[in-house]
Formats: structure tokens, C-alpha cells, sequence
């Protein structure tokens, strides 16, 4: 029997579709690294290509073939970033998709990676969220890609915490401790307010001549929070964790723009029509709901506001 | 003891921030409606204000201030429409958020309908996903607004269809069945295939003065499927929806057009820079995965596609 | 045509089931109140029988029946409370499902309830979540029901507390602050720590002839964390829900067991052989996991245990 | 300074807890098999330990030195099963919270296997959920394990089925096929019903010295429902799994049948007083609810209903 082919029909309706595909495709991905072990991911692919308005439907198995073939083929000859495989789907999908103008691939995925406690130095482990993608044009030479990552860490808010200083000024000036004296105390021994989990991410996209390192995002988001978080505290680690974290009061909105200080500052050699979007999400400990700020622009943007 | 304002102070890294304010806050809001039963929605609200480059802080509490008045007042003089709402509430945040030149609400929401079953005409009842939202800008007269509904249904796939029914036709043709008597069999006995839940979506942007009636968008989402879905079927019912379902096979790209092409017939009152988004999700019944097709476009876009 | 009881054959395997039915069925409930506006639930319904050895399927059509018809009638007569609606519901399924023996009933739902900040006294809306089911048997007179909360607060590990405690006292006995005065300038100006979000729950099952309040096992919740939470917060009340969580630092573990104290002064109507299940978690701000304590016993134990 | 150990401090209210621990502990898991790669997981942990009236609160970071103990011990002496992980990380917490008179270790993972499409034996993955834990007593020798997987497949409806059977059987005679010939095409063409997503889940529960096969108790949720299905179909396999499935029409009550006859065929080797629980749930592709069934029984009682 032969087997039609539906999909090549044209449709009744010729209108082009933007995206065609299938979403939430599990895979295990290993990523090759030099001298270190390799980074296995279980992550999540969505593919799509676009469809032209005289055709019926896209050949799904065909994003299947292509990223078996493209994660069996990066064992023999590595692929040393998780963009990196993006890129080489997204190119191969357009080859296959012969009616297709675009391809897009993204990943996400949590990745584990170990770090050490600041005081005892114990090894823990720590899961972040990646989510990197290519985008491939026929008729453009260069594919862009998306590097994101999203992290925790631990936020104490500036406004309860100033009020409580002055407070504890006041009990002090009571007890005719010195102005001086008092200072010092309040600089050892910061003063209350809530803390939380915050969660920062910073997407960023660039043409695929330049990369951008998952690991140095990570270390941004990670540090521009209040205090980094840890699995495993032992007692010298936690009392670590919370002076830290009260000797950095910082709302979202601050954190955002350290994120954003970093990403320039750091990343001198992308160049200036990269998208930036930095968000930073506290579950605040007195709420239910979340605090929340954000930052979209292009890196020129950021640039030229923070040379001012 | 004063109360700093921190947050009007001026931050040490002096960028703007696009978007600060919370996430996830949840009220019960009533829609009334006239000679109907109210609409009783627990609705989550996202609200954000942009942030000026020399401001620390925005007010978050404002934003609570500013629901809970409107969701008051609504009550003494009607808001007929969740999208009204958000505009009412985004124009009266600007006035709030003195230093901010944006405001954005949003609201999505679990909403309950009722229908009747296509036989038996049993009274059940749905839920569909409504999003609304509205911005608000200091500069811009408009106000814009997006109104946008996820509704579930049944897609039957097409090509598998095909191929049963070619090989119905051979199993029937060595019975000596004539091709029309054959072709008179398979109208009224549909052929297998596999069918799934399938979830419509459309969004559509456009300014304040026009209006996207929820209803319309819902309707066109649930008749563009292989079949409408409900939760109460009767034997007649259930037999009435899997042969509806059967003679309407619909790849997820087919969904999409018939939407688009509703949309760019029902709301012909709608301006052509009115952004439209349709997307279609097919949960597989023979996958893991899910299908997914999709078209951004602008209305104008659309119209002149089809006008072809 | 006549339409076959498939369900009604003997299947070829011959074994009990435990439970047939529908999950996830969603309805807009309305809980009738004397003097008060009435309680209105978007609720999530599973509902299930068991089903002899000797029948193929359960007719999933008569458990829509079964609810839409207890909600409606609720409205001429009205049930006052979740859980008799539940135990209604389950005792007209064993009537309608003439094969069960048991039928059990479940209703998951967001539940908003209004109270005051506690020193402005701003009204303020907060989510909690609540789950009643209940389960009745043809051979036994009584339905048993459950009766379950779960809400938010605020928890201050009493841990690190101290340590910064001792740090306190240290440093203002080398200001030559007299031991007296240091005491009385700890009670006032408490001591940093981790604190975040927490989330509490009681369960409760009795006998159908008993009553447990929602309302009061979501009070006994509130006020065994460290502080409640209120989704707005003016300035003084920001300061007084702060000062109040480190005032009263609690483990995962405290609130565990302040809850099943406060379960056994209150509840002293209800018999021993109710079953409790208490449990506390940890959204812990220092950490990406959860920490978490449980008790599950009957109020006999609890209150034997107590008395000691 | 001395580090107090608030910890062991005896806790005002004076009553046991059944539960203390950590919840959602993510951890990269190598399971080392013989002769083939080894199974990589991203586990979730949940830990407990019960803990006296006379203590305040558990050694919460023991939890992880032991975890991580133990996953480094593994990769010298090999653990060939998750199930064996959580028995070894269960007994060695007992040894290290002295004070616990039982240990609970969980785990939840997604877990990536490779199987063949069935026509055209393409390569391809799939993933299935599993759930493995060891409860420990210090009283009791033995330690208690459970077992537990949830995988996808296919489910079609018997009941319309069987309606569209008999239609096409009219419609046949009208066309003057003969009673033979008509059954003969009815068994070569299948008659449409509505197919969806299904998952089914068996959890085993057994002493430490019996072993139950994840990868059997795989095979058999699979092999319950109307047909397998899998993430890259071409097309001779997406007809043979479409008419596989028609073939084999079945209710969530007869998959959970079918699982249960074949847990007591396989399983012969463990004892009757296993507690074992066989789930199916149905994501109705005619509704917007799901299908359940469910058993739970002993091995013994499931034996002896089905000797009958």
C-alpha cells in the first residue's frame, strides 16, 4: 500500500504558520568538557519551523531524526556547549525542512552544578535552570542564540532593615553608648528585617560568532543577590550565610541592577545590539505573593545609561 | 520614630528598570453583567510600573491599594468587562506611581461556562483560561489592551485517517462492494485515527476604544477543533462528539488557519495594527510529546494573506 | 439503535477495584452562609466508587449527575459547610451507583478569606487552600469526613538567633553595657536570622455527627508560626509583622507541635479516634530544599501525650 | 565563641513527631549496571527522621553528609538499584541521628529509556517516572522497600466502540455483505472510538531481602493499555500503533486489571503480604476530566481473588 503524504497537500486556507512543531521533548544530553567531567543534562527540547501557506503540515519525525542524529554524531566529534548543539539542530532542521525559511530550538534544563560552603568549605551540590536556543534563517548567513540562566539565592529588604537601625540607635543612645560605639556595633551586628528566596535570570541573545558563559551568568546571578544559598550548612556556614545576607540589604530592583552592572562590565566583547533581559523574582517572607523587577534592552543600551 | 522613604532614593547603579511590581496575588473579582449571572473569577494579577533610572524603590504597596479600590468602586458603578478592569486599574496606577510612565496589569483566570451537550442537551460546564491585560502609557493617549482565551477540544489526525481509508476501500472492493456504495460506506463510517485533547489559544492586542468580546474568541476556539469536548456526555452525546470528531480531521496547522481565518472574519471591526496570536497544542495521543503550531501576525497581515 | 451496557458485562479478569471514577473535574461551588456573604469556590472534585469483580465499569456519567444535582438543590436548601456537601454527594452516589459499597468524594480549593493588618487594621484579602472529603459505606450507618487547611506564614529559625545573640551580648559587654541593660536591649531589638515563607497544615478526620471549623483550624495555622503574613503591608504594620516573627523564632518542628497543642485545647468535642495529620514546611531562604515535620496520630495519642 | 546545639534542648510541648526532615533535594545519580551504561538520574530526595517528645528539633545537615557519603561511597562499591540507595542512605541515617527510632529515604525521577518502534524498529526514548523508598526501624531487622513506576501509553474506549460496530454492521448488510464477510472486515478495519493519553502506575512494597524489576514492572504498565506509544513514529509505525490500540479497546478499570493479573503471573517469587497498588488514569480526550481506577491489595489477597 502506498502511503500518502498529507501533509505536502495544500491547504484550504493558505496562510503561512509562524511555528510548526513539537514542544516538551525529553532527551539526555551529555555536553563534553576538557579535563572535567561532563555535564549531563535531562533537558527539554521545543522545535519548530515555520511553514509556508501552500503547504498542509510539517514532517514531525523529522525533528526527531534530526536531533538523534545531531546527539549521536556529538559523541564522536564533541560539542562543547549546550548553544552550541542548538545551533547545530536549528541548521540541520532547515536543511530537512526543505520548505521551511526558519528553524528554532530551545533547551531547558536544570543542570547540578557543586560549589563549596564560604566558611567550612564543605562541597555541596546546587541546581540551576538553564534555557539556551538557536534560531537559523535560509536567507540570513548568521543564527542567533539565547543563553539564560535562572538561579537562587537569598534577598533581606533595605527599607525594614533601616527603620530597625535607627530604632536600635535610639535604645543605644538610651544606654548612653557613644555615637561611634554604636556605629561600630550596628557594622557587627546588622539588624533584622525579612529575607527570602530570590530568584535572578539573565537571558541573553547574540549572533553565533560570539559565546557567552553559562558559568559566568550563573556567578553574576549568584552574586548579586543579598547572600548565595547552600545545601548543606554546617553552623560557621549558616551564621555565615545570614551576616552576609543582613550586611547586603538589596530590594529586586537593586538586584537587577547589579546583574546589569556585571553583564556589562563583564561581557566587553559582545557587541551592542545583543538583547539583554535580567529579572529578579523575591518570594517575600511576608507575602504571599512576589516582588518583582526586570530590565529588557539592548547591551548598547545598558552601556551608554551606565557610562553616564 | 519617622519612617525613611527608601525607596525614593536615588540608587548608586543609575539605570532605568522596565518593569517592577508583584506577581502572583490573587482576588476574588466579580464581573457584573446585565439581566446575566455575575462572571466569579479567582483571578491572579501581575502588576508593574517602569522605574525611573534615579528612584531605588517603586511603592509596592500602592499596586494593593490601588486593586482593592477599584474592585471596590466596580461594585457601586459596574466594570462589565475583566479587560476594563485592567484598564481602569493601569490608568489609576500612573496616577499613583507618580515617577513611573508605564503601568501594566495583568489577569488570568480559571473561568466557568456552561453549555449544552450536542444530543441530548444536558447543561454542563467548562472551564476555559482567560488572560487579560492592559498598558497603560503617560505619554500615549491609548491605553492597550489583550484579551486572550485557552480552550480545550478534540483534534483527530488526518493522515492516518487517509491510509485507513484507502485500505478500507481494498478490504471493501475484494467484498465486491461497488465504489460508490463504498464511498456512501465510509461517509457515514468514519475511519480510525488517533485523537487527543487539543488546547486552542488566541490572544489579540488592540486599543482601548475597540472591544474582543471573550465569548466570540471562545466560541471560534472550540468549533476550529476536530470536535467541542464537555463533561457530561450521555451515550448519544458521546457517540454524536467521537463521529463529529472523526469527519473533522485537523492537523494542528489546520486548527491554527481556521481560527486565523475566523478571527479575520468575525472581527471586521477590529484595526488592521491589532496583533493576533493563534496557537494550537495537541497532547498526543500516540507521543509524550505535544504538537504545536502557531501564527503571529497583525490583523492587516491576515486579512491580506486570505484575500488572495 | 440500542445502545450496549458495555460497562454492565463481566470483565474476564475477575478482581475488586478500590476506586473508579473522575479526577479533576472542576465546579463553581457556593457555600451558603447565615448573616455573611456566601463562600465562593472554584472547586476541583475527584469522586470515586468501588467496583465488583464481576462488572466491567463504572458509569462515570452518574457521578456529573450526582454533583450538579446536590448543587443545585443546595441552593433551594442550602448546606451550610464544604464537607456536607461532600458527605451528601457521597451518600447519593452509593444510592445512584446501586453496585458500590463505597463511594468517596473529594474537593480541593482555593479559598479567600478577608482579615486586617495588625496595626494600620487595612483590609486585606489572603488565599488559603482547603481539601474536605468524605467517604460513605453501604454496610456502616456513618460517613466519615475529612476536614484539611493549609496556609502561609512566617518562620525565624531559633538557631542561629541565639548564636547572633550571644554575638550581642559579647560586643556590648566590651562597651561596658551592664548586663541588666543588655537584656533589657535584646528584648527589644531581637536578633537577626533566616526567616521565610512557611506553609502549615491540619487534617481532620471525624465521624459525620461531628463538626471541625475551617475557620478555626485556619487560626490555629496562623498563630503557630512565628508571624502571619498579610498580602498588604503600610510601613508600621511591615515593622510589626517583622519585629513579631523574631520575637518568636520557631523550627519546622515548633509549629508542628504548637499546632497539635492548639488541635487538642480546641477540639475537645471531637473523640479519640479522630485522626490528625499536622505538618509544617520550610521554604527555607538559606537553602533551595525544604524543611519539613509531621505528625500524624489520633486525638486519643495527641491528648495522652499532652496530659503527661 | 561556642556554638549552642539548640537542637537537643527538650521542647515545651512535650509530644513525638512521626516525620522531621528535608523535602525536594535534588542530586545527579549514577546507578552503575553491569555490561551496560548506567542510569543516570536527576533525583529528588525527600528525608525524615522521627524524633522524641524530649528534643527539640532534628540535625537537619546530617541528612546530606550522609547522601553524599553514601553517592561517593557508591562509585567505589557499586549499588546497582535505586531502591538498594535509598535502603543503604535509610540505615545509615538511623546510625547517625541517634536519637530516631526510624529512617525514611524517598526518591522520585524522571528515568530516559530506549526501546524500538514497532514496525520499522527505529531507535527511540522515552520517559518514565520513578518512585523508590526504604523505610528503616531500629527495632525491626528488616528494612521495608517500595517500588513504584508511572509510564505512559494509549487507551481506546470499548463502549463507543462497540456502538460504531454495530452501525457499521447495518450498514453493511444494507449492502448486501454477508454475515462472514462483515465480520471479517470488522477485524481488519476497526470501528473509531475516542483514544487518549493514558498513565499507569503499579507500586510495590516488599521486604529488604526481595527485588522487584523496575524494568518488569515497566513492561507490564506498557503492555496494560490498548497499545504502546513512543516519541518518533514513521508512518508504518504510526498505523501499526493506531490499529494496535483499536484492536485492543480498553477502560481504565480493565487496564488496572490486566496490570494486576500480571503483577501475580510474574511476581511469584515474593511474598503475599506485599502491598501492592495498581493506578490508571485516562486523560479523556472527550472531556476535560480524566478517568481513574485503582487497587490496592496484598499480593495474598490479589492471588487468592484471581485463583478463583
Amino acid at each position: 500500500m502506498r502511503l500518502p503524504d498529507v501533509q505536502a497537500d495544500c491547504p484550504d486556507i493558505r496562510i503561512n504558520l509562524t511555528r510548526v512543531g513539537v514542544t516538551d521533548v525529553k532527551k539526555l544530553v551529555e555536553i563534553v568538557r576538557e579535563r572535567e567531567r561532563p555535564i549531563i543534562l535531562i533537558a527539554t527540547f521545543d522545535i519548530f519551523v515555520d511553514l509556508p501557506f501552500d503547504r498542509k503540515g510539517a514532517n514531525m519525525s523529522r525533528n526527531f531524526e534530526v536531533i538523534d542524529e545531531v546527539l549521536e554524531e556529538s559523541i564522536a566529534a564533541p560539542i562543547y556547549l549546550t548553544e552550541e548543539l542548538c545551533e547545530v539542530i536549528a541548521r540541520r532542521l532547515l536543511e530537512r525542512h526543505e520548505y521551511a525559511s526558519r528553524a528554532e530550538v530551545k533547551i531547558s534544563s536544570e543542570y547540578i552544578i557543586k560549589h563549596k560552603t564560604p566558611k567550612t568549605k564543605t562541597q555541596c551540590h546546587e541546581v540551576v535552570n538553564i534555557f539556551v536556543g538557536a534560531t537559523a534563517n535560509k536567507s540570513e548567513g548568521e543564527t542567533r542564540k539565547t543563553i539564560g540562566v535562572e538561579a537562587a539565592g537569598m534577598t533581606t529588604c533595605p527599607c525594614v532593615q533601616q527603620i530597625m537601625h535607627e530604632k536600635a540607635e535610639e535604645e543605644l543612645s538610651k544606654l548612653n553608648v557613644s555615637k561611634t560605639a554604636t556605629k561600630k556595633f550596628l557594622k557587627n551586628i546588622p539588624m533584622i528585617t525579612h529575607n527570602q528566596r530570590g530568584r535572578g535570570s539573565i537571558f541573553i541573545e547574540v549572533g553565533d560568532s560570539h559565546e557567552v558563559s553559562i558559568e559566568r551568568l550563573i556567578d553574576i546571578i549568584k552574586s548579586s543577590m543579598s547572600s548565595q544559598i547552600y545545601e548543606l550548612l554546617k553552623r560557621p556556614d549558616e551564621i555565615f550565610v545570614v551576616e552576609t545576607a543582613h550586611k547586603n540589604p538589596r530590594f529586586v530592583e537593586d538586584c537587577v541592577r547589579i546583574m546589569a552592572q556585571k553583564v556589562v562590565q563583564e561581557f566587553t566583547d559582545i557587541p551592542d545590539d545583543s538583547i539583554v533581559s535580567i529579572k529578579q523574582i523575591n518570594e517575600e517572607s511576608i507575602h504571599q505573593h512576589n516582588a518583582f523587577a526586570e530590565r529588557v534592552a539592548t547591551l548598547g543600551e545598558l552601556r551608554s545609561e551606565m557610562s553616564v
